[in-house]
């Protein structure tokens, strides 16, 4: 055999174990999904036992000594083309790390979240903070000593950071919330000024089968391919995806919160979207995983908010809706519809946040984390911290640890890092929106009559196929030609809460 | 370490091995369920995919040397109790003969079957037997050195029978299907002098939703948890375990066929309560499986016919689905009703046959194998046989090969041996029917009373708990007083058919 042909033999073998690896995940996915929607209550033992033995199965595949030769065969080697350097690279560079983890550490780390998950649960049952507090002290060592096991330069929390986003780093993130502190702050006091927008209607009883339809309907028209994925309930909305061709995304009804249903479905939906257009020849690879959480969330948050809470989405979708739910809508304005749905009101609770005040939430978590792990902020106090923070920046008072620190189950799993990808999301989200409405030719007309294609090509052309062939940064400047600049959302926010509530 | 101590040591180890194969291959039985209910149309290549890795891994774990060496260790050790003893004779008896298939037979078995159900598939769209034939021809072969590999005494098709009927032999099938011959025969003959039976009613329509609704409460009443397990749709109706925790059902609906979704619902509903049933604690081992497949359906017939298609039970039920369905049935007596459910007419597709004529059909299946195992009956004219048996049987006239040789997969997948079981477990059905009646004090009046409550605790005793540590042959005997015995079948159709026929 000539070198390349050794080369493309061995890289063939790769991509064989690394679909085989990929097989199990996903069935572990379909195990999960399961457990989500179907299964009967009885079921759960059974189940954990189950999930616990295929992912065991599928940690030893990984961590088996023949990918590891295979990868460093092929690292570096001559006769692969671009994308399958990079998956070789990036394969390396995921195996490389996976192997730094001592045993014990994986196994203290796995008892640590196990006890914390339990401690949280309780300490939420008895609404007091101190019950979580030595668990969440425990992780945080952990936590510490995962930065040191990973290796950073700069700043501690920059480790944990870059396994949710890769590239991300405080220096960015210290820039991006600086900006939601010093431009988006005014911004909500001006609101705060105005009269409240009147919302109740979006509160009436709106018939459940009927919303379904709705949001099935919805989905559709972004263009979410039912052939290739499902709708199912759930207690709490998900995408999950087992390869391109399988995407399902689960929503909840209630039937006494309209918003509830639409904007998870077509939040899932811009999940989904992305799931079913990486590119099912790199399924298991690298180049045919997402790009990263914050690229992610970009995609749900794009169609949730920069299309789906936009006005000319309504002029489309309301007149529909309004003859889907008479009763509760007709003497209902486009208008007063459009200003409920985008009410700006600082809250406690950041999964019932608006748009606006969704990145103070977002903001005082990320400082909270960064403070842990530099040891500026102690566990011990961290009630008093948070409280502290949601007077200052949101302007309310908690009551209790349940609606303050308590509230998120994150940190109870060790997923520090986590949270800034949220805002990141909505972040790309409106450089990539305004980047859409410059390349796309009449895009906002389209939206307004009904037709999301172009926006769908136009996200399947430059965002969708790359997978993690370019990190979340790179692609920003390939999509945009620049680096992520907060200055977009905050030109879009401004234009919209201007509009709304005359500011 | 004791001796015991290390025997308890390694049946423990034996125990978990199990218990996680049993893990994965119930993980697989997951990704079948899905496949059947609620895939997406465009993920089938990828389940198709993900089912191969999956099986692939859980044979790999099964033929892991280190559980043949547990099996030899504990094979005849002391200091194991009775069901322990049994469970690892039982699995030795499956790893040995699982041992005894050579890796080229295996294969070439694979690639013969993928051939001749592709085959099958072309033949039946043709209509034209000739098609199958070829593939046919390849596949008895290959049966014929299976009986070799496995070995057997007398007649070479006891060795396929064992394989899904342990302890069933020809000398046990001859003479059950010579009772069908003999006495069936006359009692059908009588049957076809009487006035055909009117039934168009059962074919009116039906209300989808109402006849869900009418399934799941049959399902409910007889006892089946749905705290445990569910039901869903599906094209065709089947029953999967996971574990005795998660058993579920699936049923069609048929608009204008009401009997479709109703004695579906029963059938499988008696397969799920037997799983639900098994001894949860012998999870993933010999004792916590079904006995055979005659026995399991013993279970779903008895629920079918002997409890389902009675008079008693649509004396309660009757009156019920009358006000469900007043348009169709609210002129039809119950008497009606039963004859018509209850309506004998030999016919060409076994699927579709009655509770009597439906022996026949699987009669002649019988007499084929077992001529094409001992070389008495040729592939190449096997159609011809087919006919020439039903004309002489069913006295019906096969039209073509759709209808005829070529209506059942069963083949067409090297199922030789599997037909006979149908017919078992009726016949079982009988005769523990029989048993309970005479063991279960007012059985009859309470069914009539919608109450099967005390006919599932029996069951629940008797039948389900014990798995694989019975042999069918030996739980027979300990639930009835005897070894298997046509004349329990023969008693109950004569018995049935001379009140609806006046014989």
């Amino acid at each position: 055999m000539s070198e390349n042909k050794a080369t493309i033999a061995s890289y063939n073998d790769y991509q064989t174990k690394l679909q085989k690896i990929a097989d199990v995940r996903n069935t572990l996915a379909v195990l999960s999904w399961d457990q989500e929607t179907y299964l009967p209550e009885k079921g759960a033992a059974f189940r954990g036992q189950q999930i616990t033995t295929l992912s065991t199965i599928a940690h030893e595949m990984y961590i088996a000594p023949e990918l590891e030769q295979l990868l460093q065969t092929l690292h570096g080697a001559e006769g692969l083309d671009a994308i399958q350097t990079k998956n070789i690279a990036l394969s390396k560079e995921d195996y490389d790390k996976n192997k730094k983890y001592p045993a014990a550490f994986v196994a203290e780390m796995s008892q640590v979240t196990n006890e914390s998950y339990h401690a949280w649960i309780k300490a939420r049952k008895a609404n007091d903070y101190s019950l979580f507090a030595p668990s969440l002290t425990k992780m945080i060592a952990l936590k510490k000593q995962e930065t040191d096991i990973l290796g950073y330069e700069g700043h501690p929390y920059n480790a944990l950071l870059n396994e949710y986003e890769k590239g991300a780093d405080v220096i960015q993130l210290d820039k991006v919330f600086n900006d939601v502190k010093t431009a988006l702050s005014p911004l909500l006091a001006q609101i705060e000024q105005k009269a409240p927008v009147q919302k109740d209607f979006l509160h009436l009883h709106y018939q459940r089968d009927r919303q379904w339809q709705f949001g099935i309907d919805l989905l559709k028209e972004m263009g979410y391919d039912l052939t290739a994925g499902r709708q199912d309930i759930s207690e709490h909305p998900f995408t999950t995806s087992f390869n391109p061709q399988d995407v399902r995304v689960t929503t909840r009804i209630d039937e006494n919160d309209f918003g509830n249903m639409t904007w998870s479905c077509i939040h899932e939906g811009g999940h989904a979207l992305y799931e079913q257009g990486l590119p099912t020849a790199q399924y298991g690879l690298p180049c045919g995983e997402a790009t990263s959480l914050g690229i992610h969330e970009s995609q749900s948050r794009l169609w949730e908010n920069n299309v789906g809470r936009s006005l000319g989405f309504w002029q489309h979708q309301y007149p529909r809706l309004q003859r889907l739910f008479p009763e509760n809508l007709s003497a209902v304005p486009l208008s007063g519809f459009y200003h409920a749905i985008n009410k700006v009101q600082p809250s406690l609770i950041r999964t019932e946040a608006d748009e606006l005040t969704y990145h103070f939430h977002i903001m005082i978590r990320y400082e909270i984390e960064k403070g842990l792990m530099d040891g500026s902020i102690a566990v011990k106090d961290l009630h008093h911290t948070w409280n502290e923070y949601y007077r200052q920046y949101l302007h309310v008072t908690v009551p209790d640890d349940v609606h303050g620190v308590l509230q998120d189950i994150h940190w109870s799993h060790g997923s520090f890092g986590y949270f800034p990808t949220y805002s990141l999301g909505s972040f790309y989200a409106a450089q990539f929106f305004a980047a859409a409405q410059q390349q796309i030719t009449g895009l906002d007309t389209a939206i307004a009559a009904g037709d999301y294609s172009s926006l769908l090509q136009w996200l399947r052309q430059h965002i969708h196929p790359f997978g993690r062939y370019y990190t979340s940064n790179e692609l920003c400047a390939k999509v945009t030609g620049k680096p992520l600049e907060f200055g977009y959302f905050l030109d879009y926010a401004k234009k919209k809460y201007s509009d709304i509530y005359g500011l």
